[in-house]
């Protein structure tokens, strides 16, 4: 098929140094239930962002920073939570004993700590842990061929020897400790021969006699993500086929996000059996990071499932991890960046605020406060209410915005509700200024823009005025007006005071007749025939609806004089 | 199955007030070819940063920054660039006509201009482009149910009614020039019921004719990214398989990210049918941005396929985009980001020495550069080199690295090649000095740690050398030591220079033994037992390999006094 009238043109890149993920790994499938499947509930949420998390900073966490941010996810409700790698360094050891010592750990919650498969780091692991009343001991180790070879230099039976080892000794230093449940990572599991996983598995799963009231977890890693998100889930929905006494058995998944589909991966997996999710907050982690717990959550959430944690008040937890990980959440990040729940282009700004107008309608007509009826706001895909925000950000104003986002600027921040025919006028303007300055308007510049074009003082000035009902239905309307150079006294009448002031306007030389009056707010709006054209003008009320009128009038004459 | 010890609570979250997406769309499936398919090919692929990405900008481009992405775009070797919406404001109309009159497009270059259904709109965006050799004209409407009831107010009828108008209106307007083509979005496809998309498609490639040789492009975005990208796939095979004349048919996506899976739900697509992507360099776009271009290209690179575009610079890519947006690439975006080809880590650190190091022996092996040769190096997905990076920011040291860090950067940046059984003992006071500074350490740092511990001035001076061999295997070394407060001069005897030198040592009260020698490079290692202490000394050999291996064995004699 050829398609294309330009086609593209071979790439200079290297691209033949690289071997497709098929020809590294095969990827048995015996079945494959995921792609029909649903994402119904939430997995467990296990963030790793005090230990794979903090690995990856420049500047690890202290254990202050380390404390804060326990205690921000203790309150987000996560119930486990990887707190270190207490052999690797002595701030990860402290930390831990800090945790046993200083109480901060609620019961209903579970501390996991990491530990590679070497006696001596296994023995300094349980030290930590020492008089912690539960736990997780999270056994690692690589097992895929490159590892193997380059890395460990060692081969599948001896890795397979390691593995039991560590995992007896474990099973001994935990004793008869109730508390102490076990997990086991076989690292760049997504590179692996799956049969060898599972062997690792099913072994660990026996040796530490796992039950469905003391399950083991196998936590099966992406640990450099190297094929796309559905061979992942190929991947997981065969071991969790495959897998031992697999009610004994908790099967996890710890995707990083190297190909930028992290998300994709651990959703897939979760379609795919996994019940527990590895990940950090907003990402952080090696490389790329480790996938993005609050995203999976919110994701959930849009979906109507609950994800059992409170991402509420968004933007305190984004700067509570800002303060630990000292790196800014992107502003394009989902959910949680600065950007994530605005529009600036016009018909965008124009479809949500007419989505806004519906929804509030649509509470209204059920009864139902807006903050709890259902939510389907174009181009919004969650109500930035629900995750603490307010709608301010929303829609902001440059020269790729329609009418929509001006008015809508000017009401929700000015009270300025502009009627909707005059709009496009205001519109025009608006893009004038933006396309000049080439930056975004603020609510005040508009406001400004505004007053300047239809508040301002002009070519026809009105002084000392007042109107005077002679008899039901006449009106007499005396003033002083100034028109250009020319100043004069002046009258007019009419049956309302209006047509009253257009019949002296007039006689000043400037033919005025009033269209249409829109009383709304704190300024009038008067859409007038001023000498053969139809123009709009706006006024501020000071309340007095009438003063109001009456200078909306006389910003129309202004308006045509220009 | 109840598997968990400590069960989530539910969320305060108000998730209830969100519909799952099938209770909102039914995607029929007629046949699943996707999760067992390959990406074996580049799609053609399509930037839309000049319009989609430009108008999510608080500040849009001007016209000398959209000039640069636009020749930025055509280097990089991408040959159909939706280049704006010149209906929409003077700023993209000026600049469409700038391409034309300027001859910035090349002759294999297609530029696509973006218009609605209007016809005052679409005989603008016609004007935008009067002399452009080659043009798509692009048309939208959005067509799911919200934003026809809400948006909109136009039944299905309604919609395709003013699409087939357009349609025709576009034909007429394009004539027989032979260098227009058409493209068609149902914006919101995602959330659109499958049939009305096929009713519109199928109804445009008849009214436009399209053939082979002139193809329709049907673009099908999600908007507003709202599934897992199964789904996505799902809907774009079963588009794919249903589309009248599919061979006169472009099938194109259009993916966001508000679910951070548009990467996802491109690569599924392409899976399921797709032949062309849309999307941004970086991910710009409204909100959370559209796909990402650099991701998906490099995506494919990674797996050793032909990604057709050319990202060999990627920094001096990033730095142009950074400019035109004025919105930095987050550090750990993929293959971007300042991070994600960094090591912290001690293990990964390890890995990725001894993974460099098998690489140059088997390049060497095979008699290949290393530069060309297959590339499998732990925790890097692709070589550095490759996007243009150097290595030197791959292995970073701070309190969470091991001895490999250190080891390597001391290496590379400085040409000090610590022996592998000295670098535990440098390992212990790194961590000390990182676990007590909380920072990264950077090379000169190490460097100066390394100097003040093995090669500056200690409890024990030597003043004054010489050494003479009096018979073959019989060295005289005399020599003025200090140790401590007392200066004397000494003499030692041995076979060789060095242990005459020790015995000298041995003489003046420090008992040394030279158990092992390791010179490499500009400084020399010296392993020796002093004082029944098995310790590591280090000398700079200032040209003279005898030079560098006496200062060893005195660095080693001062280590063990402290």
């Amino acid at each position: 098929m050829t398609l294309l009238w330009n086609p593209q043109r071979p790439s200079p890149m290297p691209y033949h140094r690289y071997r497709p993920f098929h020809d590294r790994v095969r990827v048995p499938v015996t079945g494959r239930d995921w792609p029909a499947a649903r994402l119904e509930r939430a997995p467990l949420w296990v963030p790793v962002d005090l230990r794979d998390g903090n690995q990856a900073l420049a500047e690890p966490m202290d254990t202050p920073r380390k404390r804060r941010l326990f205690d921000l996810l203790v309150r987000l409700g996560f119930k486990e939570i990887e707190v270190g790698y207490p052999s690797a360094s002595r701030t990860d050891f402290d930390f831990v004993r800090h945790l046993v010592t200083s109480g901060a750990v609620p019961r209903d919650v579970t501390p996991v700590v990491f530990t590679p498969a070497r006696p001596d780091l296994i023995d300094r692991t349980f030290e930590s842990i020492e008089g912690m009343e539960r736990a997780v001991v999270h056994l690692y180790v690589a097992t895929s061929p490159v590892w193997r070879e380059v890395v460990l230099r060692r081969d599948r039976a001896e890795i397979a020897r390691t593995v039991r080892e560590a995992a007896e000794l474990m099973a001994r230093r935990a004793g008869d400790a109730p508390g102490v449940r076990f997990q086991f990572s076989p690292e760049t599991f997504n590179l692996t021969e799956p049969d060898f996983v599972l062997e690792l598995c099913d072994g660990l799963t026996g040796l530490w006699d796992a039950s469905p009231d003391r399950p083991v977890t196998h936590n099966l890693p992406a640990t450099v993500e190297i094929a796309t998100p559905n061979v992942y889930a190929d991947q997981i929905e065969y071991m969790h086929r495959h897998l031992a006494r697999r009610d004994s058995v908790i099967l996890s998944v710890h995707p990083h996000n190297d190909r930028g589909t992290g998300v994709a991966c651990a959703e897939l997996a979760v379609l795919a059996g996994a019940q527990r999710v590895e990940g950090c907050l907003f990402g952080n982690g090696e490389r790329t990071g480790n996938v993005d717990l609050v995203t999976l959550a919110l994701n959930l959430f849009a979906q109507g499932v609950d994800p059992m944690v409170d991402f509420g008040d968004i933007d305190a937890v984004r700067e509570t991890v800002e303060h630990c990980n000292r790196i800014p959440v992107p502003v394009r990040h989902p959910y949680a960046g600065d950007l994530v729940h605005t529009a600036f282009s016009g018909t965008h700004q124009d479809a949500i605020s007419k989505g806004l107008a519906e929804h509030a309608r649509r509470a209204a007509e059920s009864g139902v406060p807006e903050r709890e009826a259902p939510w389907a706001v174009p181009y919004l895909p969650v109500d930035p209410a629900d995750l603490g925000r307010t709608y301010e950000a929303v829609i902001r104003v440059n020269s790729q915005s329609g009418k929509g986002g001006s008015a809508y600027l000017l009401r929700a921040r000015h009270g300025v509700d502009l009627p909707e025919p005059m709009r496009p006028e205001f519109a025009v303007a608006v893009q004038e200024m933006t396309d000049a300055s080439g930056r975004e308007a603020t609510a005040d510049e508009l406001y400004d823009l505004f007053a300047a074009a239809y508040l301002a003082e002009g070519e026809v000035a009105l002084d000392d005025w007042s109107v005077h009902e002679e008899s039901p239905g006449l009106h007499r309307f005396v003033c002083t007006l100034r028109v250009g150079e020319r100043t004069g006294d002046h009258e007019g009448a009419g049956p309302g005071p209006l047509t009253a002031f257009a019949d002296a306007l007039t006689g000043a030389g400037v033919k005025t007749e009033v269209l249409e009056l829109v009383e709304d707010g704190p300024v009038t709006f008067a859409r007038c025939r001023v000498d053969g054209r139809a123009v709009w003008g706006a006024g501020r009320a000071d309340g007095s609806p009438l003063t109001g009128s009456v200078r909306a009038v006389l910003s129309a004459a202004n308006r045509a004089a220009r």
